[in-house]
């Protein structure tokens, strides 16, 4: 489908003074989402345990599961504890992983390794740089005692979107077990077991299927899972138990966020009527292409080339110019009702802008006008970053 | 204060269709508390700083800290997350713990402390009877290794009222740490530093301050958090890291559940105006008298005496009838509108009341109508328990 099929969605506007998050999650949501909390569920009752069922299952179908080979376990917490569980399951106790960085998030699966006591051998490439297959594959190689390989899909510290298909290719044919962070990227670019040969996926609740914060979910092969029957270091984030206990009963393990778990089926019949994974990037990719167009215009420019660029954030380099200041420059967007985001790079300054939520053309259009107003404001004249 | 001094509080009744939850949470919160869930916040932003530095605030108060002896640390996930983290916090690698238990609580508890390759002897009172301050001090003169005792305040799954202060009193005579489970009395039955020395004391958003599930938290005593520093077994469940990084930014570690942290300030706000903990003590009281009473009328016994039963939840016998059945009681008083919950009894067949959420006693006299029709439905015309 291209994506002049996808009309461009009619998005209501935030309430009065509520700015529009253009961040990396939480971000903003629709009305309809959010307006599914204004009920209380009790967690024990079969209307509840409904919910969990479908979510679970639309998730594996927006997976392109469609028997039984995976299985879908939502996990409370933030995402970064649904990838230490992840990350425990997947990984023997004495196995070896190999971590694929470029980012703060890759960086962080490393750090959780430490906490889990898993060797681990890392490739960093840095603030942005993509990690190669070719790199991978003499890593794996080099050190065929590895086990386990883990990749961020968007690094949405720079807003790169990593090369995942041909990773997961070459980590297939080395015969290891993948582990995809798709984090900020499950939902909105297309993630399919029938093109990315996965073993373990992770992402939450708040990101591009436009839920609230709560919970994460991981998608895994069932082989995976079952293998993983006792290896867990902690009770709450033991993931296969979770799995066994709502196999069992339909019920979350422990008091789930309900009012969470309820927005996002909301979420995600949005997200089916919008064209499911085709439409949101459709948008997201509007968003995006508009939003880059316009900076460049204003003289910002990218961190990354063209092709590197994800629909999901966009790292631009601050103005080499005595007047930009990140902190005045958030205030005055934020009086303008747009949040944005500080940038990670240790590089150079930088400042992040999302492109997922509910916003559309219009609402960057109106973020560019605000953009010039807030530069006027501030007295920045050129915005070239240093040479 | 007396009982007396609080009005009963009116309440809005759930919209349309929608089940009273009378169970140990989540429970029915207010209108408000829900509507402060229709917009979005930037986890960056320095308007959610302020909502996450009041709530810690609030309940430092509530826990009647008055210095900077106690930190407040809020968790993403369930209350057993919050336990876990509290637990790999209180408890050095090579400490060891004395757990007291007498229902499902202060099981789970010595399961997680399994996980974390902790040594522990249990106090195991069985189904619900109570630990006695005499046999805790035995304990400790034949234990004098143990580091750390864990008590649950209100032990939910039989609703009964541990004798927290006496058995705190012990623990302290031994110079030994305290950590106290009070997920489901927290913000309704007292418990504050000068009356219980505790040193770890851990609760949860979704019990009785009425917010929404989606996060826990522990008040924990400076020292105790200070010493734990390098000491947890879990990135996501690092409570050292997490309240310093707090401390530091004012931000949470990772995603925070932002919605359920906002409307977790409006039950604040809500809680204050009832009369803060005395307040809610007295309304979940007579919420329990009502109940206890109007059973009592209608032949169901409670399986506690007076004097252990919580202003939290209920413990009641099955009838001993051939007509009766859980799952058809369960339905037919869905089918009028309220939700009641399990018993977790081995000793008995058995289910429980929840006390505690947006009821009063207008809903309670409800409730007992209700019952009485719904066992007249089922055809059980005595509720008498098996001898
Ligand atoms: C790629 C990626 N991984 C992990 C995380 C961590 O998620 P959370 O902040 O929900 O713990 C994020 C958050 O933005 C992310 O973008
Ligand atoms: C005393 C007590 N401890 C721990 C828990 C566990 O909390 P959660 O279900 O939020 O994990 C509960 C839940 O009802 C409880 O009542």
């Amino acid at each position: 489908m291209s994506q002049a099929e996808f009309p461009t969605a009619r998005l209501a506007a935030p309430v009065f003074g509520e700015p529009y998050l253009l961040t990396p999650g939480p971000l903003t949501t629709s009305r309809a989402t959010k307006e599914a909390m204004l009920r209380d569920w009790g967690s024990w009752d079969a209307d509840f345990n409904q919910v969990t069922a479908e979510i679970r299952r639309e998730l594996l179908a927006m997976a392109g599961v469609s028997d039984d080979s995976y299985a879908c376990v939502p996990l409370q917490g933030s995402g970064t504890f649904a990838v230490e569980a992840a990350l425990a399951t997947a990984i023997p106790r004495d196995g070896k992983a190999l971590v694929l960085m470029n980012g703060a998030y890759g960086k962080r699966a490393a750090q959780i390794l430490d906490y889990l006591g898993r060797t681990h051998i890392d490739l960093d490439k840095g603030d942005y740089l993509p990690p190669q297959p070719e790199e991978v594959d003499q890593l794996l190689r080099d050190n065929p005692d590895v086990t386990t390989v883990f990749l961020v899909h968007c690094e949405t510290s720079s807003g790169i979107l990593n090369p995942l298909a041909e990773i997961a290719t070459t980590v297939k044919a080395h015969g290891k077990t993948l582990v995809v962070d798709a984090m900020s990227s499950f939902g909105a670019v297309p993630l399919t077991v029938d093109q990315v040969p996965f073993d373990v996926m992770v992402s939450s609740a708040n990101k591009c299927i436009e839920g609230i914060p709560g919970f994460g979910f991981v998608i895994v092969r069932r082989e995976v899972l079952e293998a993983s029957k006792g290896r867990a270091h902690s009770l709450s984030l033991d993931l296969y138990e979770q799995w066994a206990y709502m196999e069992k009963t339909g019920q979350w393990r422990f008091t789930p966020p309900t009012h969470s778990v309820v927005a996002f089926r909301a979420a995600l019949q949005q997200h089916a009527a919008e064209g499911g994974v085709a439409g949101r990037l459709a948008r997201y990719t509007r968003n995006r292409d508009r939003l880059v167009a316009g900076m460049r215009e204003l003289g910002f420019e990218t961190l990354l080339e063209d092709r590197w660029l994800s629909p999901i954030i966009t790292t631009f380099f601050s103005p080499d110019h005595p007047n930009f200041d990140f902190k005045r420059f958030y205030a005055e967007l934020k009086q303008r009702q747009f949040v944005i985001y500080p940038g990670k790079l240790t590089i150079a300054e930088s400042f992040r802008i999302g492109c997922i939520g509910q916003i559309d053309e219009a609402v960057v259009a109106q973020l560019l006008r605000a953009i010039a107003d807030s530069l006027a404001a501030m007295g920045v004249d050129r915005c070239k970053p240093a040479a």
